[in-house]
């Protein structure tokens, strides 16, 4: 069943249509092999950007298309179907130019944008340390301010294209005053004392690349500095908001195209003389996995909404990635039991996505942190 | 927490405005005493009426308002998080009014839209038998046709208004021809031959009366048929998608009313030395409420628009329709467990909001029939 | 489905064979009338008594049957599926007979077993205050020692045959030290200064009454301390360790008269041209229905098998409780959906067993502080 | 916290002693190993076999040790923890035999249960088919009879062991009369004609080989056959009563040793200046999950012990087939949630785990065979 979208003009229909296209040309097709291989697509990013994929949000002064992020996010998740790794890929990439976009000097939106959103730098973001994960406001990688800009010490853990991105957009200390001691910082890959972890072995997602990034007395100008010194903390959080979306949007991706493979195999396979989509027990599974989907492509469209008309959204998004992820989860989970053994092998893509579908519950903070968010917001 | 509604026009916040006003006066205030009394509050709807409530949908021509079913349904919503006897009265007449607006002929729509839609006549929609429920094909009341019109005999059951509404608009069987041998008619309170059931007693909706309706040796004039012969099963399931929807927004409607009561009581009572609201226990409950509800009224939202843009939309409705009354019952049960003991006495109206949440998976369709709806769409 | 139960003695089998049929004559046939009406059937624990059935797990020296936990939640159960007033009644009584049976002097329970057990005493278990409900070491009712004696003033809340019952164990405080100051005592009806509220206007259990006890500067003799003086909250919490079994086998019970209901309707409604028994949208409800009663039966009576065993079981009752009376939410509400508009109105008990089952999450510590318990259990 | 088992007996308390220690030395050290490997641990079930754990629960006179289910089912749940492969190779072995074992003549039983049960033998099980999954007896794999014998043509698909067994327990049509078409046979490793596909590349349990068994002319004697001709589909589904009880106990082993791991992370990991399992949103996801397998264990134990007293127990089976399976995949779920991105990689054998969770959902009857199977007890 394709996904009936209402899109907000024309443009943004021919836009869709067009990243269709791609997808099937460019992406879908190789994401199996690459994933069985652990084989990062570079090469697709740069793709992306070429078809001026790679900045949609942002405005068009520097390469960007400037849409609304309701469209923006139907062309994450359309990706994601085709494969996790291009459309989280997108998300992480968006979210690490957000400070330079957002908060950046004029100077520093001419300098860093154009290759940021024209496909030849692919980004990442480095927020998480070994020992902070949801403490976010506890990190402890230090850039103490010198004569001629700051010198970093520290690591950062588990981030995504750490080791094969162009640059890190960083979270450091600047000060000991807890969450207002941080600053958001533009690092260029290459600069001295940058280094990479081994490649985590995931469960999934495994041809993008998730590694610590060790920062051993890196020298960065005064320039890198995105925003004012102490300012990073709410940099993150803005970008987070912005990010959980992204999220929200790859796991109605990977969930749409879970229940696409199974409802296909459900009108194939036949046992006890019909159909197995035939079956209740079967067709009733199918129903709850479209029902729940299309709730949760609601609920992000909706936050989006909220985001394009310039009202406050953040726990809206913390709702769309909660719900959708855990909706992803347990209709990835379902569409292998529909497939019953074939399911549960790499001959179909949907064992893939059941892997991929559990990192979204963790990543840019966990189920468990959203509803810290929601909770407060409700009851402040 | 108010609910961020993004309205389409400065009209319909208006109106919006308008109907919390008019529930805060007139609606909320009564609802416990009258449920508890089992009073039905036909009065209410004639104030509905002449604030112009009672047409929102339906062209302004014969006393509509012609609002998008995007406004409409959230005055659905805010009535039934008042009083859910009223907000699903409101959904079951706007229903019963379909078959004139939609299939009437001109001097039918002029005869009876002005009485309907301005509050003299309240209507009741009568599909359901004692032995046809979720197979409303298998209907076996029949309207025989003779020289000057139609006789009718036979039994509706679960009728809401049944015994209290001015008309009743009846599907019966005028040939033997399964769902083609259906036809629609209007029918009159007072007309000879009709007659009531006891009340049924209900777990909830004590207010609003639900009745059979028994139609013994009943005349109709040949102008009472709507549409055409055998057009009937048509026009019952074009109108359900339509009160799919209603039946949708009253359940979210509820479900945020109980979220409301305990988010508000978990602010207050305090145990071990701090609020409740502040133990993840209680917090991330609240926040998986106000979630679920967040995504179903996103999802009921987006099936009005496809309605509004004119688009097919009866699957959208029926998932509408399963996910809203589905968490409206999680949402209500878990309502009733934050305020713990207090949660289970009537002196809270949140044990209330969980006797209402139970017929919503139940009426216009079970979730069963639901799911076998959303199901066909799928694997067809 | 007759329930198989493996029980460990023929004796035991004879018990249970008795009990049913007790039931069959004296218990279910007035369930619903007793319930409507809000009528305390008195009566029907006095004929408990005679048949030897309210002193199950006591020694027999006074009147007991010493029959192990095993068996005596099961008589709890299957009376609680007759009649959840009556099952959980038995539970509570057992509960307010605990201290004087555990803790008690051998003076102390030649004088009070007797009458508990014989079924002319019916007992009352007084712990929740209006201020403390999970918090119970909070609670503020003092009995005040003096030269002969106590003097107790304070509010008691939500207590089971609050005002019909012969006697009342109490927990008061005798000290401002905590947990530590609390102390239990033994209370009869029409001591002078005991008065009760009205009784509680509840969803469900409308039988049985549950009213503030009220304590007025009410004078007791010395020897109505039970146990040391201080020991109370360790009383109270073993006396609570057995009554959750209780309240789980009461779950099971209501559980399992809904599944019974719920089937029933399914083999005789036909749709469609079949019984709805056999379409799978049904029958995997049911069967999901009866799976989980069959776990939650095989974990309250594993934790009982503990505790006649002597070995600690506090955390597998609190497991026991905390699941039967989830899965009895979700089973009765689910049996109401099988019989759809039959199930919503009062011609079946099915509406009753889902009002019902709601208070079961509830009392003796609500679940979230079962799952409290749990987790201190497991990660201490 | 070591699980808490009341065991039948002294001896059994010393068996589960012996397999606990043998695990940790034997078994779970090389899991996570031969897992990313694929390596198959043949040589383990010959330790086990030598250990006397290939036999349990079958008679002494061939080796066994005459153990009752509810023993031999704890030694495959606590397998199960240390490594599934193992724990599930051990339940379909004892599959294997059960058809000789219960079925075969003296002099089968003499000639084969010995090596079968001493370790020498390692089983596979030949049911499913590429076309024939749930529904078992359409199978179409023919073993036409002549003077001396059978010749087996056909392809068995999803056979654990499948190539690396040293036999095969066989179903094959011996006549076109449906399941009463069906016969059971053994056929010895390396009888001609007999080859294997490729291992599948599963999701998970990447150390035990699934591959197709391919019968290509294969001539078996006449003693190759167990039971009657045509009684082979109720062989098999007798064999399958006791295989999904192997199931269930190997869910719970699964689930039990995520619940450890999980709650091992909880204790240490420190967030906010807390330990993890102070949280209530951390701390009561483990007590739910501590409960889960709490009711899953009684649930399989309580089955275990009416096939052990000799009376009906396949409804009960498929029970705790269904529910334990369906709670180890949710715990494994959510132990990867509690470790956060430490769970979704392979350092901790925790996202081993959840890939290992899903193939119980699916193996011996989907679980929605399970519910077909229940729900037919249930309303026939």
């Amino acid at each position: 069943m394709t996904v009936e979208r209402v899109m907000p003009t024309a443009e943004a229909r021919d836009l869709l249509e067009l990243v269709r296209e791609l997808i099937a040309k460019e992406v879908a097709p190789r994401a199996s092999a690459d994933e069985s291989a652990g084989r990062f697509p570079r090469e697709v990013f740069t793709t992306l950007g070429r078809a001026g994929l790679l900045g949609l949000p942002y405005p068009e002064e520097h390469g960007g298309a400037a849409q609304p992020y309701e469209v923006y996010l139907q062309v994450v998740e359309e990706l994601a179907a085709g494969w996790l790794a291009v459309g989280l890929g997108l998300s992480v990439h968006t979210l690490s130019c957000f400070p330079v976009a957002a908060y950046g000097t004029a100077a520093q939106r001419a300098a860093l944008l154009p290759e940021m959103l024209g496909g030849e730098w692919l980004g990442a973001y480095c927020l998480s340390e070994p020992q902070s994960g949801s403490d976010a406001a506890a990190l402890v990688t230090r850039a103490v301010p010198g004569a001629d800009g700051y010198v970093v010490d520290g690591v950062k853990a588990w981030i995504t294209h750490g080791g094969v991105a162009d640059f890190y957009t960083l979270m450091a200390r600047t000060s000991d005053d807890g969450g207002r001691g941080i600053s958001c910082f533009h690092v260029p890959a290459g600069t001295e004392g940058l280094s990479y972890g081994l490649p985590e072995r995931k469960m999934g997602m495994r041809s993008s690349p998730t590694a610590q990034v060790r920062f051993d007395s890196v020298r960065l100008a005064s320039d890198a500095l995105l925003g004012a010194e102490g300012e990073g903390f709410r940099i993150a959080m803005a970008a987070l908001d912005g990010g959980r979306l992204g999220i929200a949007a790859c796991a109605v991706g990977v969930a749409q195209a879970a229940l696409d493979a199974a409802t296909g195999y459900a009108k194939e396979r036949r046992q006890f003389g019909s159909r197995i989509a035939d079956f209740q027990g079967v067709g009733f599974m199918l129903a709850d996995m479209a029902t729940q989907i299309a709730a949760a492509r609601a609920l992000y469209l909706d936050a989006a909404r909220l985001r394009d008309a310039g009202r406050p959204y953040g726990t809206q998004a913390a709702m769309a990635k909660l719900f959708a992820t855990d909706v992803c989860m347990k209709v990835t989970t379902d569409a292998v039991q529909v497939l019953g053994g074939y399911g549960y092998v790499e001959d179909f893509p949907v064992e893939r996505y059941m892997r991929e579908a559990k990192v979204l519950q963790i990543v840019e903070g966990t189920n468990q942190v959203q509803r810290v968010v929601i909770s407060r917001a409700l009851t402040r």
